[in-house]
């Protein structure tokens, strides 16, 4: 059997998320739809980690064991041409018999979008969080260095969470207003990107985090404030879950 | 009665386009609809222009007769509260009584985006024109230096297109790699923009200059071809039409 290193990219809008769910449609599903039609058997496709739904990714990497003689590279081309437009194979690599996408990542790049416009842009909807008003970037950025670093983050991870500690190695928070999105916001508003790095994240703590940030930003909260939500350890202080949108995860580390 | 002008951003994906058809949902229709529902009765609402199936617009401008005394701003609420997360309506002035969206606007900035990448990219996709391969930008701007001006673009129209006759003045082509895409393309591509600012355009004129300028970018046709074409008035020689996808409307001067 070969084992198949596989980089995905897709737009989460339309999907319950990566991982195959009773009530609705994953990527898993279509990636393992689309497998099937060309190997003509179940394949397993095992991600670096779930997105939620509506999450979107940059560079998903996967792992499959695949029996058959297709060259990677052709897979990738007949893969695509069974997946719909907002799922695409961007690379399909042999790797090492061992090879696991979850159990031998080492690190994940996450990237948060936001929106600060006092309408709605439509060109942007699905793909940023939208919000009026403005932040304070100098807040939240001091704010973030509170949770820099290896804590115990059970206080941003969503309830379900289905890791059996809360301890996260978080390498930086780095946050920037992007050009971007400039056509799309015509001079109406301003975009701020998050980006996130760390040895492995929590369901929803990005989401968590960034929900808590925004808190700062609006003044509601301070750099002391996010420290103490952290020492807390407790689901029910910290702010709002950031809407999925705004969430992409951009890179895995091996 | 009040003459309103109001700007409208949208996400042609969904619609038949800004005019009212018989086959499908209109931009038009929507904005309307929510009128009727806040004024009560029917609000004819004109465009400077009508944007096809599929393409954007950054910055449509309109009118509208308006007999109530809801302020300005207060309407752009109350009509983006009812209309659609891929339709806003950015800003309503009161306008002089004789301001015309269509008759009074002196010249029209569109942009073209094309997106070059071997693979599909999901996150672009509705967004801009994807295209496997190179296009080779300096012969595609030189090329381009033949359409500026006042000429009859016969060769470029759309059949069925309603303008009594195909003169018209471009003032100006440019053509840019955007970074505007980046994290989407992951690096696995790039991005160009073509900027078009002309007194008025025909129907299918932008979309059908950019697949004509493509085809010299990939080596097909040389820019004497292009003037050539021109020259011909035959709808029947110019290039492809390029998808409506890539097309915003940006700006409508007045």
């Amino acid at each position: 059997m070969r084992k198949l290193k596989i980089t995905l990219s897709y737009d989460g809008t339309n999907y319950v998320g990566w991982q195959t769910q009773p009530n609705g449609t994953s990527i898993q599903q279509l990636v393992q739809d689309a497998f099937r039609e060309i190997a003509g058997i179940h394949v397993n496709v095992v991600a670096a980690g779930r997105t939620d739904a509506g999450v979107h990714a940059i560079a998903q990497v996967a792992h499959a064991e695949y029996g058959g003689d297709i060259p990677a590279d052709g897979l990738r081309k007949a893969l695509n041409s069974l997946l719909p437009d907002d799922i695409a194979v961007t690379q399909i690599e042999d790797a090492a018999p061992s090879f696991h996408a979850m159990r031998d990542a080492v690190g994940k790049r996450y990237l948060y979008r936001m929106v600060l416009s006092d309408g709605k842009v439509p060109l942007l909807r699905d793909r940023a969080w939208q919000m009026s008003g403005d932040l304070d970037i100098g807040a939240m950025r001091e704010a973030s260095r509170e949770l820099v670093g290896r804590h115990d983050f059970e206080s941003f991870r969503a309830a379900g969470c289905s890791s059996p500690d809360a301890i996260c190695d978080v390498r930086s928070i780095e946050m920037a207003e992007s050009q971007e999105f400039n056509l799309y916001l015509d001079g109406k508003g301003r975009a701020i990107d998050i980006a996130f790095e760390g040895e492995s994240f929590l369901r929803h703590m990005v989401r968590n985090i960034v929900g808590t940030l925004v808190e700062v930003g609006q003044g509601k909260l301070t750099a002391d404030g996010v420290k103490r939500i952290l020492e807390q350890k407790n689901r029910q202080v910290a702010g709002i879950c950031a809407p999925a949108c705004g969430l992409y995860l951009v890179k895995v580390f091996y």
